[in-house]
């Protein structure tokens, strides 16, 4: 299958690399890597094993680029006002486009550019960091549970979930998106606001019991959220969350993504993290006032980037 | 009257050299300005006019000081463990010891190490930092309200109230200290916290709306935690508030002194304006959710310091 990464940075890049290693053929939009990749190849880092990939399809214009049948979304949301023209030179007729963004309003967006039947999502469970151009470090996980954003279990998620799973990467194909989301979410938003805020990374937060007591705080609040939305089968907040925090633990001094973006001065994603699940919880009237307060004190850091 | 002031910082240079200047005697135990102090004595600048104290009787040891008729007390509060033998030394019969430090808690301590009969508190809307050794610098403000420990308007609170009216600063006695003191929480809870917490100054809160409503919010919930208490009277949470909010705005890029602290690498006050003023709430049956995460997130910090 003829695939095309957009957005390449640790996620794009190391599954990428995954897929076409099991003997897919994979397109990179790149840019920070462009010059790296192409010199030297791409180089994954990973308890499960180094590899090196020597020839590699890297592009610095989407124009340049072969229409493909699948498009895998992973830019940063604070840049998708730039979807539409990356994505639509990579499509024919039956490309399917799947969104491994963070948070809420991704799959809503491109169903609206290119139509809602062409749309799949993803949440990703993966520890992976950009390390000097042409390096990524795959740390740990990787899991991928995706589905259509009409709903429903569908031979094309089915197919896609395959070839995932054929390349080394455990994947599920899942009826229930929304529901999904909002469980990645479950722990996106402590764990990415509170390591952002603090610049503390995710072992200190749960090695203090009072900021353990409030990430688990702040899940709660999400799962009630959460369970507002008409979902399949509701989450059960002590259980999930708790599974959440034991799958945390053997990640030691992780720094999430949002972290890293404020470390390294980028805008954080804070709208489809945090305001537009607000939001839907809002409009089933669900308040969250602790995760409110978490955003808001976020929110304060972004106007120093003149955002 | 003699006077001795025991932690010599902004505050209590501040209030020494005023009080100096009317005529008291002042006695000023010293440590990072001592040497400053002796060889060019006490600059204050101040919107109200610079001036400049030749004499200063400053001491590195209170061993070494006479007894007084009142202690003003200034020290942080997290140095708490140093008031018997920072103090003891000072008192004959009838001294009295006045604590114009933060939050909960002092009173108690010191009745509890000197006798109730001899505590009074105090609160200081006071903005003013030390600059280099021997400068402090007033920015604006200084009133105090202070009372007797054990309640009630006293013939010495006033006496004490008059002393500083004829040395400039505004001051007025008060009988109902507990109400006093966590009027000032009001402000304290919030700006300190928040401050410290996103090194962001007090304008810079007030100008964004997520966290001028966060302010709000956070002294809504203070005023809750107040009113529980059995107070003389209840605070008015929307005109006070409204009121502090309007006395914050001129005060511009304001650093509350938990904000300074927290950049210069010092333990901050979280048990005298976070832990016991929670306490007091929760005895009551009070929750205050937003400023247990705030105290929670503040506490975090305090771990880098091995504290």
């Amino acid at each position: 299958m003829s695939i095309a990464i957009i957005g390449a940075g640790a996620l794009g890049l190391y599954y990428g690399a995954m897929l076409q290693r099991s003997g897919q053929q994979l397109h990179y939009l790149l840019r920070r890597d462009l010059q790296a990749i192409k010199e030297n190849g791409l180089h994954i880092t990973s308890p499960a094993g180094n590899f090196h990939l020597r020839q590699v399809n890297g592009y610095a214009d989407v124009t340049e680029m072969p229409k493909v049948d699948l498009v895998i979304v992973g830019l940063k949301t604070f840049a998708n006002d730039q979807l539409e023209p990356l994505i639509r030179p990579l499509l024919h007729d039956s490309t399917a486009i799947l969104t491994l963004q963070n948070g809420l309003g991704n799959e809503e967006r491109l169903a609206e550019l290119f139509g809602a039947e062409r749309i799949l999502g993803g949440v990703a469970f993966l520890c992976s960091n950009r390390g000097e151009p042409g390096f990524v470090h795959h740390l740990s996980q990787g899991m991928i549970r995706l589905g259509e954003f009409n709903g429903g279990l569908s031979p094309r998620s089915e197919r896609i979930a395959t070839l995932f799973n054929r390349a080394g990467v455990d994947c599920e194909a899942i009826a229930d998106l929304k529901k999904t989301r909002w469980e990645k979410l479950v722990w996106n938003i402590p764990f990415n606001g509170l390591c952002a805020l603090t610049d503390h990374t995710t072992d200190l937060l749960l090695n203090h019991p009072p900021t353990r007591q409030l990430v688990q705080t702040l899940m709660n609040e999400v799962v009630a959220g959460a369970n507002a939305q008409g979902l399949s089968s509701p989450i059960d907040a002590a259980k999930f969350s708790a599974q959440l925090i034991q799958m945390t633990e053997p990640m030691n001094d992780y720094r999430p993504s949002m972290m890293i973006d404020r470390q390294q001065g980028r805008p954080l994603e804070l709208d489809a993290i945090y305001a537009i699940p607000l939001d839907h919880a809002a409009q089933h009237g669900v308040n969250m006032p602790q995760i409110s307060m978490l955003f808001s004190l976020l929110s304060l850091g972004e106007l120093d980037k003149g955002a």
